[in-house]
């Protein structure tokens, strides 16, 4: 490890990261609200971290290698969870210790949107937008920093790329300039959350809220200035914006990328994922609202407004909410939360196991079958024109297995700190998927539930967020010898 | 497909087995109960369906082809099922309806030891010894059939024999002087029996206890005559003697064979996953007794014996019974059912995943790490000395993938007919896995729960055992094309 450069290149994203708050600042000022003492304090803590790791260091010279990838991948995210759960710990409001706080500033910038503050409404102006946008840079960082940024400090490897970047890589198109595309990422990123932010507005929230909602939307994010949520605004056609932009923000950014360049949507027809993804919506949300006006648990109306816009929510796995799906009848509850450990798409802010790695799984399942019918055929497993090669196919599978095995265990932990059955099932998979709400004691918050078991959710989220294999490489031995 | 050599097949099955339907008879003779006429009534009817599915294609010769074989193998167990349930229907104890006695039949058959009957002490003794043999003639079925009968078929593929049996194949070294090995498995299989059998009367047990449960304890099955199963004879030293045999059954036979015939143990200790097995039962058991005793759930020495033989009892997925494992506190009950989700050895007559399938993803999670630090690097997995094929490790991945896929689905269908969560959960791990017991609704029997669950459970339990793409194939349209 070259431990120098992993320490000025933390400390520049310290010191960037302190730029962050002076949003917040202004938000502060201008409601007059009380937190500003805890950015202010915040901010000059931050700044000052950083100056000391990257001062000793700011001369060093070296290429960083893969593993170095590996370590500034998660540290970043450690880092950054640190460093943002600090105004939650000095600001009065809402006070949180270093646990909670802890928690909630991985779930913002996981995008994971698990809360353990209730009495949102209440809050400090200044601290709402401090939690939306951690959010929105989470959602960035996601997007960007996988692409763009790890490459340019010298870990071009497709390794590293395919650890930190969901799923079977597309970088074969999107390597070659990459600072360029970089930039036009994050400009569709930008547009996006403009864009949501004035439909919002347009809609009917206020601009505080509307801005607020359209960084957690586009983040996958799922974080609200209300304890209610999405359904806080009543109103249809605030919903069904959110929907548009759910959909929109699960998709491959990469897809967005060649649709603006090429001013031409065929992109999105011709992507394998893009269709799968769309289909399970096609196929989940007419099943959801068939079940609740069957049920009568809602007249068809309201049935066709909460159905599909939970089912969207959950799949992509943004995590807002509308009506309280956990206590919908049946099979609806547990059929929704399946569809998060999908997903949305690779290189979106979407969590889960992504779509293109459910869908490998699927066509590998099939080829197999196909294999014992055919035993001497030779049947390539193909996304749209295109074989996949076997290292792909044996990556995702490998993903599969590591994500259900951890996902045990964390399960398991979580039961022995005392959890219910449903609560830590549920808990562990809203946090590994990066959902957010889970069911049981975890449908509403997470603050009732034990520190040890916020500590597991911690790592649940990081390890979701990480694509398991970034995180779990630094357990193994082998990584730290030289 | 060549349905007439199907039929002559399935017919001289049935006349097999309406053969087995005396030694029942005679019981019922001896014991002078009141289901004499069901059994004598069932014989006719299977033998005479026997003969008319035989004589009009006894002259057919045909080479089968392997999905020939495919079909065979799933209307072997289907057609078992249904000709075995007769007696419960036809004897006025227990008077089973259709449903539930194709349940008890195909729970005895798979070995998974499911019951829909309550009151199981005042049954007449041949339906009772009957039920032990249907477990007991199914684990046969499970360890001769696959190596011995389907290839002398002419189904001698690797295909067919790596869908049949369980997990990657160990065929290289069974296959030759194939009548021979499984005459030796059947000695192998009638002498575990039999020593259990004189062992459980030495300990104590009646003779008629004895032989029905050594019946199924050797096929890992876990039916008993008592309805409070193996926790009716109060006796630690049938518990120790049910212990060893369930841990010997739970061992891949052809290791048995081996060492029989070399008259030599080390066999075992150079077999990857019997190891492996051990080392499950030498960490699961200690960690089981020490939570046991720290929560003061029992005294030391109690604790000692329900948590070795729970623990042993669930692995293996035999699914006897001492002490009630669901209301255990914390996590125990989960940690438990986890392992029987990987359950015996492949080649036993244990359900599950099978040790080796588990172990191969283990490795093949290592393995991507290491890749992920050393992109370059070739690094094979290996058993033992031997390296596993890049062909058998994706086999094994899609079993996993597919097992998965078919559990959530099976979970939702059974929520959807209106069970609970925790049952829905367990019961189609239970049956799935052929453990047999669940939790919640079905901890103690699947008396109460509605008749579409039943069904949706019955091909769980056939899913299971036929290791899910022996009948997933049939499904396949391109299985049906010519
Ligand atoms: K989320
Ligand atoms: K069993």
């Amino acid at each position: 490890m070259h431990f120098s450069v992993i320490f000025r290149v933390l400390g520049i994203l310290l010191m960037l990261f302190s730029m962050t708050l002076l949003p917040p600042i202004f938000v502060s000022l201008y409601y007059n609200d009380e937190s500003l003492v805890a950015f202010l304090s915040a901010m000059g803590l931050i700044f000052a971290t950083g100056c000391l790791l990257w001062l000793p260091s700011n001369k060093t010279r070296h290429d960083l290698r893969t593993r170095d990838g590996f370590l500034i991948t998660v540290l970043f995210w450690a880092v950054l969870g640190i460093a943002g759960c600090l105004p939650f710990i000095f600001s009065d409001q809402p006070g949180l210790s270093f646990t909670d706080a802890m928690f909630e500033s991985l779930s913002g910038l996981t995008t994971t949107g698990a809360t353990v503050i209730t009495g949102l409404d209440d809050l400090p102006k200044s601290i709402l937008y401090y939690r939306q946008q951690l959010q929105w840079l989470g959602g960035i960082g996601i997007i960007v920093i996988a692409v763009a940024i790890l490459p340019m400090l010298g870990i071009g490897g497709m390794q590293l790329y395919r650890a930190e970047t969901p799923g079977p890589v597309k970088d074969s198109k999107l390597t070659p300039r990459i600072t360029e595309t970089a930039k036009a990422l994050f400009l569709i990123y930008c547009t996006l959350t403009i864009t949501c932010a004035l439909s919002y507005w347009a809609a009917g929230m206020t601009l505080f809220d509307a801005i607020g909602h359209a960084f957690s939307t586009v983040a996958i994010g799922g974080f609200s200035t209300h304890d209610a949520s999405m359904g806080y605004f009543d109103s249809p056609i605030i919903l069904i914006v959110c929907m548009l932009f759910m959909i929109l923000s699960g998709v491959n950014f990469a897809l967005h990328f060649y649709t603006s360049r090429n001013r031409s949507i065929s992109h999105y027809w011709h992507d394998p994922e893009f269709k799968f993804y769309i289909s399970c919506l096609a196929i989940g949300i007419p099943i959801t609202i068939a079940y609740l006006a069957h049920t009568d648990t809602y007249d068809l109306e309201t049935s066709a407004i909460h159905g599909s816009f939970e089912f969207i929510s959950i799949l992509t796995t943004t995590g807002f909410g509308t009506a309280d799906f956990t206590i919908w009848p049946g099979f609806l509850p547990f059929f929704l939360f399946l569809f998060a450990f999908m997903g949305g798409c690779a290189g979106s802010t979407g969590g889960g196991m992504k779509v293109i790695r459910v869908l490998l799984i699927c066509k590998q399942g099939i080829r197999e079958i196909k294999r014992l019918i055919n035993p001497n055929a030779v049947i390539p497993i193909k996304l749209g024109q295109t074989s996949v090669s076997d290292r792909v196919v044996e990556a995702v599978w490998g993903f599969f297995a590591v994500f259900v095995i951890s996902y045990m265990i964390m399960f398991i932990l979580l039961m022995a700190t005392g959890l219910d059955f449903l609560t830590s099932v549920s808990a562990v998979g809203a946090c590994i998927s990066n959902l957010g709400p889970g069911m049981g004691d975890v449908a509403l918050n997470y603050t009732d539930i034990n520190n040890p078991a916020k500590w597991i959710l911690c790592f649940a989220m990081l390890l979701g967020r990480l694509e398991i294999f970034t995180l779990l490489v630094l357990f193994s031995p082998s990584f730290w010898r030289r």
